[in-house]
């Protein structure tokens, strides 16, 4: 049986990651193709619960490198527990956020150095668990928050984070779409949602038809 | 300043730990030695949260990846927030179990790997935040799982585990007392409370003694 494909969703807060996802499943749905969808940190009820530990708003201040750990224990769990097993099985994954979401937070954001995340995905993930390919959903850091302002809801420890954070995840994610060994598609995420949709779906597309054509 | 010394409680379940450290304690309050005592995994709110994460009984199976990050993450808290700060402070710390019972539970009883504990050991600690002295309180495995039983609760994730697994963690800590630089003084813990109350204090003093011709 052939590994179902292991696609991520990045970019900076209130972009569309999770509209796309919602496009991105309903089309693989119509095609048959048996997915899951699922997101980080999260994703199992353990990683849930260190999800929460994570993004709870807190006085304590948190030291980057426990955040870090915490990012990868989380990750850990999800990989054991849910994407292995269903790519595996043949499933492809949709994962809200993933690794290039580390290094574009915790590297970028917080401006740790980016080795110890690189030691720490060889650690958790080995040297050939990535992704197929990481849609990320570009348009400045103002676009997204505006979009998530009409959201509602109190923002989590991230949402706090100043526009200065962003513009620095927001150039981590630029960095590394220009690696094409990271398989960064990137979808122009500041036109209407009708058309970032369309954009999704036709990258579906082309990664759907290179898949069928290995089976 | 002269940094305050860094001293750890280590051995298997019901050994006698929290009771040494109880009388380590003591006697350095009656010499009026500034100091403090705490735990692992925990010693600050959030590391507790993760201690909680940590030790709760689940039917999820813990990947143990996950769990050797999740105990990472709580050190790295707790060595910002709470450890560093006191020694710099010319404070001693007490800390009931430390990274040694990572070699011990994660390596010795869940029988993985210790390159991936020693990696974090340097990620988390950098090259020269060590133990100045490791309290290992030694007897057979039976001996401190027939106090506990007597200490009644429910038993957490770890204590639910059998003799063989605890008995692959006395090993490790065995082994590790046999390098110098791990510093570790045996105490025999098998002797009745009294005993072992008298070395634990003898212990302590010649630290002491040792720490304040430095001064
Ligand atoms: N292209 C778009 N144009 C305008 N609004 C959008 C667009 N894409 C998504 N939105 C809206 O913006 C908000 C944030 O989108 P969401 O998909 O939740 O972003 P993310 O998951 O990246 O934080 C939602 O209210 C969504 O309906
Ligand atoms: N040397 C000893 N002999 C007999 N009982 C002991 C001794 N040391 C401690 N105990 C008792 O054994 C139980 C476990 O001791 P504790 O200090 O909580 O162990 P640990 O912290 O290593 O799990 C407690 O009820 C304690 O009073
Ligand atoms: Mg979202
Ligand atoms: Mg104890």
């Amino acid at each position: 049986m052939t590994r179902g494909l292991f696609i991520t969703f990045e970019g900076t807060e209130g972009v569309g990651k999770s509209t796309a996802i919602r496009g991105a499943s309903d089309w693989l749905t119509q095609q048959g193709v048996a997915h899951r969808v699922t997101r980080e940190p999260g994703g199992t009820p353990m990683a849930e619960e260190i999800r929460e530990v994570l993004l709870r708003s807190r006085e304590e201040p948190v030291d980057p490198t426990c955040e870090l750990l915490l990012m990868f224990s989380a990750r850990a769990q999800h990989l054991a527990r849910v994407i292995r097993p269903a790519l595996e099985a043949g499933e492809w994954v949709l994962c809200d956020r993933f690794t290039d979401a580390t290094y574009a937070y915790q590297g970028g954001g917080r401006e740790l150095d980016s080795a110890p995340v690189a030691q720490l995905e060889s650690l958790v993930q080995g040297e050939t668990l990535r992704p197929d390919a990481v849609l990320w959903l570009d348009a400045p850091v103002e676009t997204g928050m505006a979009r998530v302002a009409g959201r509602g809801g109190e923002p989590d420890r991230f949402e706090h984070e100043r526009v200065r954070f962003f513009e620095r995840v927001r150039q981590v994610y630029e960095a590394r779409a220009g690696n094409p060994a990271n398989r960064y598609r990137r979808i122009d995420a500041e036109v209407t949602a009708d058309e970032v949709a369309d954009a999704v779906r036709k990258t579906m597309e082309e990664l759907h038809r290179e898949w069928t054509s290995l089976q």
